[in-house]
């Protein structure tokens, strides 16, 4: 099946304790489809500037994505800068350009319409929104938010959670959408907001999938999938959205979604979120094959698992 | 076989977003002990005042614990109080009367040194090491230690750590023992000090155990077990503890120490941390059956368990 992904496309400079880089190709909608490659077809939608050269696109076409819905804008791409420093989990922004992105309006290029699955970036809930509503033929719809979006927008984004079947967030999102400081309780009310699965992402801890009763199959009980930095960890830039990508990439290489296959999708996401954060930027998603992934699945899988 | 536990004895003022309790039976080896009680013979040694009725030594006797080797010394027992807010991972401290604790000097009663296992609770590293001496026919030894001891007694717990076989702390602790912000290479750098495992405790995201290469069998990586609050946390105090009860128990139960057992005890540790915070102070431990004990056992396998 074919994903498309609407997101941005940035250009970085990173500082890490293990060193620094500049310009680099980055942005959630890159990180994901990146690590979504490896498992099917996928279609971006996202705003560049003058400044996004063939060289650029290569990166994504060499993977075999899909590019005719990247929009060239007059002006210059979204530029982010940050810094981590001993905490890796917590980036400190330098600065955010948000250039050609902010005005950006998602168009859908007629051949993207038969897409299959469909992710909602991290962007406004009503862009989110008018997106998902143009698709006709997609049959499971993934999606991301942040903090700004749910205390700025919070009418618009319950709006579009009736849209999303999976949610993907962090535990500080959760919390601050629920407005609960218990995670399995914040889940809840997640739920009952629209999406039948909410996966919370853990940062080095892993991710949990909550299920909305009956949803995709039977069961009480949420699943949890870990994650462990093997390597040490270069830049953690993009590891979130690379779970993404590789939790809907999996997805997205199956004949039918349910249980079994969502719990598979987790460890993906984390298997994928793994490769990131070992070089700077998108570098190490850019040269893997599937045998490695499939390697690393396998180390994941060991991880938790009990004779 | 028998473990005996060596550490605190409390009395506790706390506080939580679901009410309060005071002068509630607590302190490490209680939560420990009780944890344990549900899998093996367990003996203490602890120190308590003319404030410690018969009424609290019920409450490990009837456990089936073996109580001979707690002192009473004049003065009152070990005092804390605290509160937590919505973030349950933190306490805010009231107060901290150390009493009948600040001059422990752990006595060995004749009766326990046929212990099997020896848990060395989070004392002074120089009274750990006396007590692991003292004992004879020890096959395996757990300790834990805080950030207190690793920073003012730093050279006497790196002696102590020689003697330790597995060493429970914390994400925190163990970044700051081996002065690495990265949690894999910490784990390498805490176990070249002597432990052949380290179990490194995550609180609400269960907790991770490295080995030693060679130690307790094969295998390169290390192991994750998970923990998921199914139910509302009441009262986190003793969570760690009752964890620390729960590994050191199940792997008192077995004929063998391997790395499988290890493996199957850190998921015993996560059951018995979760039933810990169900109620206030140890409620909920003096209560369990090991029907119930393996029914979670089982949830928590299917929590991370792939088809």
């Amino acid at each position: 099946m074919s994903i498309l992904v609407v997101g941005s496309v940035a250009f970085d400079n990173i500082a890490t304790p293990s060193g620094k880089v500049e310009n680099a190709l980055g942005g959630a909608a890159t990180y994901f489809s990146l690590a979504a490659s490896y498992f099917s077809e996928v279609r971006m939608v996202a705003v560049v500037g003058d400044d996004f050269t063939a060289e650029h696109e290569n990166v994504l076409k060499r993977r075999g994505i899909d590019t005719r819905g990247i929009e060239r804008a007059r002006g210059k791409t979204f530029r982010w800068g940050g810094q981590y420093h001993d905490n890796l989990n917590e980036a400190k922004t330098d600065f955010t350009e948000l250039n050609v992105f902010e005005n950006f309006k998602p168009q859908i290029p007629d051949e993207y319409q038969d897409s299959n699955l469909l992710f909602l970036g991290n962007i406004h809930p009503t862009l989110q929104s008018d997106v998902r509503r143009k698709l006709k033929k997609v049959s499971l719809t993934g999606g991301d938010t942040m903090n700004y979006w749910i205390q700025r927008t919070n009418t618009e984004l319950k709006e579009t959670l009736k849209l999303i079947n999976v949610l993907l967030i962090n535990d500080t999102e959760a919390k601050m959408l629920a407005d609960d400081a218990s995670l399995p309780r914040a889940a809840q009310k997640v739920l009952a907001l629209g999406p039948q699965a909410l996966v919370v992402k853990h940062g080095e801890y892993g991710a949990t999938i909550f299920f909305r009763e009956g949803a995709f199959g039977i069961g009480r009980h949420p699943f949890r999938a870990p994650t462990l930095p093997i390597e040490e960890v270069k830049d953690p830039t993009g590891a979130g959205d690379s779970f993404g990508g590789g939790f809907m990439g999996y997805i997205a290489s199956q004949e039918e979604i349910n249980r079994e296959v969502l719990k598979r999708a987790l460890f993906y996401g984390g298997v994928m979120g793994s490769f990131a954060v070992e070089r700077f930027g998108t570098e190490r998603l850019q040269s893997l094959d599937r045998e490695e992934i499939d390697a690393r699945f396998q180390i994941f899988r060991e991880l938790t698992h009990l004779e």
